[in-house]
């Protein structure tokens, strides 16, 4: 098997994670997310985003935890505003659509959407013809590795408010974002500004689980039920617990994704240094060179990556690098580069 | 913590899937169910059912792995036939009805199905104006601990295709029926006598997960686009693989089958030792003796189990054992009885 | 083809509704139920229940009115408490479930609900492992023909708001029931003790339609983005914003329904006279003799009607009458039935 | 109120289909599209669309069509292909995605779906993550009153069939396009070259109605339970069997709508005189000129339109003709607008 620059959940999981599940033994413990290791690991998510007020679920996936959200917030006539190259939108099978919602687009820039792009979709649905736009999803960091400001996100918030919208944050790759450079959101300002996020595991680390938290009273309501009926009430909960408790104790969570985005960094320096330009600059834990596409089929061969976009000569190529990713691996595929 | 004896699943996972898993290390894997840790695991579950072009997905629990299956299955107007304790139909939170199906309901005998509530079922469905039953679900062993035999099953299968039906076995409970000594079906009987089944990881040692595996060739096609859709395709699907191929070597999952249903069938005898009678006798793991209302209540300060049924003066209670249930414990348990 | 008895909608309309259409002539009026036939029709409506707050919506047809208002007023976890016998359970094909709700039914009386059966159904659903009942539907009158006192209905209202359910009412046959002698509410009570009605039009003469009347506020919110959603919001509505305004100018549709039920009476009285039984007395505009089989078989090849339920050696047939019935086909079906 | 161009579904119906409703009198019929005036209907449009095999369903709604047929041909994770500006994307408060599916957009042109946006289309859903599309939605004539010609519908039938695609029309405004003098299809290729259509009544002088005609076998089977489940199956299903027997009865279908194309052809001819340009020539029943919004504006004070688009300075307004429609009114608004 060729080395893999595809994502970011190419390897099991962080060794004191696997640790951590072990020591538990064979204590008993409540299902269904009601166990103390569930409970410890809410208060310390809690903490972390200074919300102690807020609701926090484990759900096994990300477009699980999309799906239970979005469709509990809404009533059947309501929408969802999204960037066109937001996950539910391309990558999620038809998940939203499936109950019930319609996913309304902008083009948006680097994967991100703008206020005009929210103010836009609410004008253009105006009367009962069409659906109601009521939920804007954003992605932090993007489908594109890009990061959101805290001017940005504030100016999103502040539009969904006067439009009675709520904004969900797909935080999939929440702590790579958090650790960008380009970002200076604080933890506790996502608490602030939106009223549901899910704080992404499996991309950073864990074996597998995401923390749905939730901090609109209304979006609280039943939201058990919700998760049970979606088949997102995992039995053993507890093991998820295990995993957050052990991410958000000694910032684990965040060293876990700063190394990630420094090895990216790296990579980026490096194939700059190459004399390659790239599609957007490096922000997180994704590098989008731009490669002739002899050297793109060639550097296939040897790796295993996604293509981002064609161009007509050249191919913007995606390469993720991890929680796991060694920088040995990087100089070598540097060099192997430098060969093409 | 009272020692519980609620479910099979208060207990995280049996100690080589932890050491399977801890194994990988940071080697790795394809996404997605696509790694050669799914594949080998699917491939050990085909050889146990005698099945070699059965189709395996793996699902991280039972109401996602039951929810996926049947929409899957179902045209909108089609609906299910279940007995009215199916946990479809009393215990997900009308997911099915989320995906958009009736469940139509016999009251069934001990958690079983009949072949004349299937026929009964069908006829009473007899036009457009009603939904029309198109899949027929069982529970092995049952929500009552129950389980079916090799007569019954190959009567339940035969009316099925002589009606047009599908035939869903949840299997979430496998293991604990098929070591049953009621139970003369073998695990290729399974294949040969229904379209799909879900074999259980979840309550029986794995830390998550269950295997949907499909005999049908119709319902195969785009089943891993309806598990997108769900949420039901995990990323890093390889810890289930790793997990169930843990479990499907060496005779483990049986081996913690037999475990469970042993201690259950020890703490049945020396509940009937002290003179208590049963709703119905101990096929599996579950036991269920008719206690007297102030011995339950009693009782349920020093242990934790859910009530099944209340009578005028008794309770039937439910006690279920698991993979990790200690002798000992039971001992205790049947002195703590008798001083009642 | 044989006189059918099968229902009350086998003749087209009431001569002066399709006068009234046709007087429109090519005059132009506004779409989707904002014409000025709409808003007359729905005022004559609000003053009839003397709920001048009310919202009237047009739908073509009483499946349609019911999916739309019950899937418009519910969460997706929430379900509907039902009479085993209710239309929405047994004869629109699941299209309840299909919005994606459980209907949870009770074996009720003579096809009506008692306070009993909802509150066992609300004890019943104690978790979130199941559904969350959150809206009663009953019919007035209910598919047996049978009728809802005002102090069986005030019970009823007040367990619902007890319990926080809605109270819906599907009022297919509204008329008839309100013009049961054995019936002593009065339209304004309708308004005071539900949530919502949809008034009958289709089975009480009218060419389609029913009128959908909401008095909760919380769920006008709205609706006619779940009509539209549904493909219940008419481009014509205006054909049925006229009908209902004839229906209810001068009396009509009292007087329809009265004669109607004086049909039933009528029928029910002579059957009664050649000494046959009845499976429950006749309150409104069905008649539901016992006749011994061999005479039921005999009766079919005569006349048009559907068994209601088959015993041993009797069946219990269904006898409609419309407002079209005349008393001469009565006078020959009962010279008839007696010949048998 | 003032004179509307806005649609052709502003008057109530062809006298002549009044009189027909009018004289079936009290004579009774069987329910639910069973009676013999449905049968005689779907015998004629079989006979216009030399389809003696098709399947002829009658249905209250375009909207409600629609959903009922996109919904019973597709698998819970099978999307459309259709044309931004198609009525299912845009003016239907997402119903399709009600039914749980999505809708693909291309942009297209005037309306029209081209080879390449299928194509396009088909070739970027290329995995699991993404839907997978399978029916193709197209409307003749288009929501911009544009037409397809029979080398443009082979052409899409041909990769429709190629792609194991599915090919819907939304023939609310059939009549207005196969009248159309750039339209060189005859109903018969609409039969040949699609797998189902509905044949509008609502907007070709109905009351209200439209027929749902099945060529595809596979498509047909259980239609009838589908259309009950989605509320489509109305009760006197007669009323449209009356009407539509008349339409197709002397050429009364087509004479109507030629009529009002010829009165859009007219006004299109007026308004060029006066020296207004197109946004697209006028093909079926409607005028888009380009007004300057000054005029826009003061043509709004004296008539009811729709905008289409919205320019810098000038405003592309809808105008549309209807079966009701006569030349003094145009003659009037000619001369209004020339006064501007």
């Amino acid at each position: 098997m060729k080395y893999s620059f595809k994502n970011d959940y190419s390897e099991m999981a962080q060794p004191s994670i696997l640790s951590a599940l072990t020591a538990v033994g064979t204590k008993q413990f409540e299902g269904y997310g009601l166990c103390s290791h569930c409970e410890e690991a809410a208060e310390l998510i809690r903490e972390k985003l200074k919300a102690p007020d807020a609701d926090v679920h484990f759900i096994s996936g990300g477009t699980l935890s999309n799906l239970t959200v979005i469709s509990s917030a809404l009533r059947p006539h309501e929408a969802v505003i999204a960037a066109e190259t937001g996950h539910i939108f391309v990558h999620e099978t038809g998940a939203i659509e499936a109950t019930g919602h319609k996913v309304c687009t902008r083009v948006g820039y680097d994967g991100k959407l703008a206020v005009s792009d929210i103010k836009s979709a609410v004008e253009e649905h105006c009367d009962e013809h069409m659906v109601k736009p009521k939920l804007v999803y954003i992605s932090h960091s993007t489908e594109g590795g890009t990061v959101y400001t805290k001017t940005e996100l504030t100016a999103i918030f502040e539009i969904c408010r006067q439009n009675g919208l709520l904004l969900y944050i797909d935080g999939a790759r929440l702590a790579a974002a958090m650790e960008a450079a380009d970002c200076d959101l604080e933890y506790s300002d996502i608490a602030k500004l939106s009223d549901a996020v899910f704080v992404g595991g499996t991309k950073n680390g864990a074996l597998f689980g995401e923390a749905v938290v939730i901090f609109n009273d209304k979006l609280k309501q039943d939201f058990r039920f919700l998760m049970k009926q979606r088949g997102a009430l995992l039995a053993k909960s507890a093991a998820m617990g295990v995993q957050f408790k052990t991410l958000f104790t000694d910032g684990l969570y965040e060293s876990l994704a700063r190394h990630s985005n420094q090895m990216a960094a790296y990579m980026a320096n490096g194939i700059k240094k190459l004399g390659y330009d790239f599609l957007f600059p490096t922000q997180t834990n994704f590098v989008v060179p731009l490669l002739p596409s002899a050297v793109s089929a060639k550097l296939a061969e040897l790796y295993d990556f996604h293509d981002w976009k064609r161009f007509d000569k050249d191919v913007a190529v995606r390469l993720v690098t991890s929680w796991a990713t060694q920088q040995e691996v990087i100089d070598e595929f540097l060099s192997d580069l430098k060969k093409l």
